[in-house]
């Protein structure tokens, strides 16, 4: 049996999952993997603060040289954000540590660069904790997918916001109200800009990126839009046409090393689409590639032992897993613009007054004869026909004046909002499941 | 770069698409694992078939002993059945080739000698296409959770019932008309015995007993309903109750090592589980685990290239992954009764005439009173109520007696079905989302 010493940075929600998954598995760890994982010294900064787990008491510093004195060999990194954890990653790797982490942002700023340097340590970086929580979406991609191309990625990546929207959606209740609940359960950050935002989505995009794609995208030129203008009505229009609103991260690569394209922001998806069920704090993806065809995981993306799970599996996996092959770390990714791709687009309006129009069918009609092919609209029922939705089957920039001037309307607030396709294969089997749509 | 020489036993659907799969994905798999696969030897049959890939036609043999003397270090068996399949494998690993099947009933019913054979002789069998098709679910039991305690999984295993489940329930169509369209459409076999009375379930849940709770547990020994019995009326009355029906596999373990229950049958599930979406061939499996808490996997559980998928990243992991540890072949699993195991129940009554009942709340309240806790009742609108669902809270094999004569009915068919809980994790989330029930 090998013993493994570990140095923990930072003893919050992560760091406090990790010491318990560790003591409370260290049996099924030890029969199925051989390996005694033992905490030897942890990091915080306020030493003074009582903490949970009552005997690791004894290994608590606040001076992190003192945990690479230790007799360690690896580093898990619970701390966040850039400043100083991605010194003390360094430190550790350059001292010849294998590194675990859970940080999303240092990963996705950088993370190449850790990796290089890793690789030139001969140690290794992991990070399955940093996206999707303890859904295991790397490992599958880097272990259990490595024959397949994947393609196309989507996912569920923040349980705040899928928590907000779903919400929304069942109670009919605006983002604020919605958000200063969730605030006050302890669901949503008193700053929530980085979840509701999608800046947090973003940064597992990019780290998505980077391992299926190969692609070395920074995260600030990932186009990226939040939910705060997601409305309850939009919400209600978009179910009956047969949509929810998700935010979704979204990737796709045209053909292998080809360009890219990665976004962040609410879409629709079709209520047969496998991500539409994923409720409330739950986070899921949705792979789509050439043999498997689709695969889609559903799991807790957050909270203490969900993501200890991740942090815990990548401990054991360090000492038993090969080794990705490496990124060159020259590589230049081609990032497509996403914005009018000119795939389908649910359009929303809101009138100041009552729209003429007597049926969503005669105005498809109508759309359809000035050219614009729309597959489905909705009008807002308890409102004297004020709200409308739209499921327009190409989107094309130049549409809202033509709109507008048709529907007779003026200085009108139009949004649009991007809809994501059933997946090929699932549309085949909905097809011949007798499914509609 | 490593070469391996393959030899292939079957080539039929799964074969033809290994062989695509090797062909088409070569690059890529060469390119992450350092692994050159190449077929060098293929049985068949009928050697006169004309086959789908004609590049490997100069490989073809009806002479096992001609794979084996190939230079090959894997033998991919993807013939199905017993005889010869059982024989081939044996053979293979006698002769030191590792192993990959497809084969759920082999591994069922032989897995421990086999994987104990393998064993004595240093070399690997893999079955990941056995169970599930193309999901990765024993790839990420055995290597993304293995820090975790999984005890309990529940999965829909075969596409044909759930296929013919979701036309049912869509298109309120018998069991006997979509089980023809489905035979006339390729979905289901001339002999649908296997699919539709849960055999291939059962193999599939053998085989996940095995690997979650190294529980041995014969076939013969896991009780088993199929599907024939389920109407579209009960389909149509779960789902006011809120509930689907779905077949499941279900298998749980009351602490490490200790005892199991594993069943295959209908059951229902509350439509806020994450399997209840799960339509058409698609297959999933839900597992709960300690640290990780639930983590869904969803995909298509057949299909030439699903499948194919299931097998060449099993041949990517024999040469990369760690073996998992061996069970001991005297293991004796405690396997416990699983009928009348107290749980929820759905009942179901259709009598021969209107019944006297004038709510279902009224039913309710009548039921409570005489000692049956129910939580939920609906009655079957277009029939002058002569159909019944109930939910039973706690079930009791004495209460049809109690319930025929407080409802008057004589000689009336009730039949029940157990109901899935949702899992614990996801009530909590359900009841912090505001998601009813
Ligand atoms: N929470 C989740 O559910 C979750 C899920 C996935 C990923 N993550 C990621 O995991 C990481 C940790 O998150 P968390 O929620 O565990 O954070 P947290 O609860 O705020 O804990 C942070 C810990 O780091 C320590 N710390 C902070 N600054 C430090 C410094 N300068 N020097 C030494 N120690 C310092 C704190 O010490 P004191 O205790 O003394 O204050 C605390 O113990 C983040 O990267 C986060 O994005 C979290
Ligand atoms: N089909 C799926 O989607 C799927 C999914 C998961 C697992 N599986 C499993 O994969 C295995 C194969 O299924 P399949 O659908 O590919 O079967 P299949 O299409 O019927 O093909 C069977 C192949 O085996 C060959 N064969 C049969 N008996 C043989 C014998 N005695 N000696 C030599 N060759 C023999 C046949 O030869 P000829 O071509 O000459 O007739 C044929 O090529 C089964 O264990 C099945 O349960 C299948």
């Amino acid at each position: 049996m090998r013993r493994i010493g570990v140095g923990l940075l930072g003893l919050g929600t992560v760091g406090t999952g990790v010491c318990q998954a560790l003591k409370n598995n260290r049996d099924v760890i030890v029969k199925r993997t051989e390996t005694l994982l033992e905490i030897e010294s942890i990091l915080v900064r306020n030493p003074e603060k009582k903490r949970l787990v009552e005997e690791v008491q004894d290994r608590i510093t606040t001076d992190f040289e003192q945990v690479l004195r230790a007799d360690i060999q690896v580093v898990v990194e619970a701390i966040g954000g850039l400043d100083p954890a991605r010194t003390y990653v360094e430190k550790a790797l350059e001292a010849g540590c294998h590194v675990v982490t859970a940080n999303k942002e240092l990963i996705a700023k950088h993370g190449a660069e850790l990796e290089w340097l890793a690789r030139r340590r001969g140690v290794r970086l992991l990070f399955e904790a940093s996206v999707g929580g303890g859904i295991p979406v790397l490992g599958t991609v880097q272990h259990l997918l490595k024959s397949n191309r994947i393609h196309r990625i989507t996912g569920i990546l923040n349980g705040t916001t899928n928590y907000i929207l779903t919400r929304m959606e069942e109670e009919e209740a605006p983002f604020e109200r919605v958000l200063a609940d969730a605030q006050e359960k302890g669901y949503a950050e008193a700053d929530p800009a980085a979840d509701v935002e999608g800046f947090d989505v973003a940064y597992k995009l990019a780290i998505l990126g980077r391992l299926v794609f190969e692609a070395e995208v920074p995260v600030s030129r990932i186009p990226r839009r939040g939910i705060r203008e997601i409305t309850p009505e939009q919400l209600r229009l978009c179910r009956r046409l047969g949509y929810t609103i998700k935010l979704l991260a979204q990737g796709e690569q045209y053909r292998e090393e080809g360009p890219v394209s990665l976004q962040v922001g609410p879409a629709l998806l079709p209520l047969s689409h496998p991500l539409a069920p994923v409720k409330g704090v739950y986070n899921a993806v949705h792979l789509e590639a050439d043999v498997v065809q689709d695969v889609t995981l559903i799991g807790q993306g957050a909270g203490e032992q969900p993501t200890a799970s991740a942090v815990v599996e990548d401990l054991c996996n360090l000492f038993r897993m090969p080794a990705a092959p490496g990124l060159s770390p020259s590589r230049d990714s081609f990032l497509l613009p996403s914005d009018d791709d000119g795939g389908p687009r649910f359009v929303y309006l809101e009138a100041g007054e009552p729209l003429q129009i007597s049926s969503p069918a005669e105005l498809c009609r109508r759309l359809q004869k000035i050219g614009l092919a729309v597959d489905g609209a909705v009008i807002h029922p308890e409102d004297g026909c004020r709200g409308l939705g739209l499921i327009f089957r190409r989107w094309d920039p130049s549409y809202p004046p033509i709109l507008l001037a048709e529907l007779g309307l003026e200085g009108v607030r139009l949004s649009t909002l991007p809809v994501q396709d059933l997946p090929f294969t699932r549309e085949l089997s909905a097809a011949q499941a007798g499914i509609p749509g």
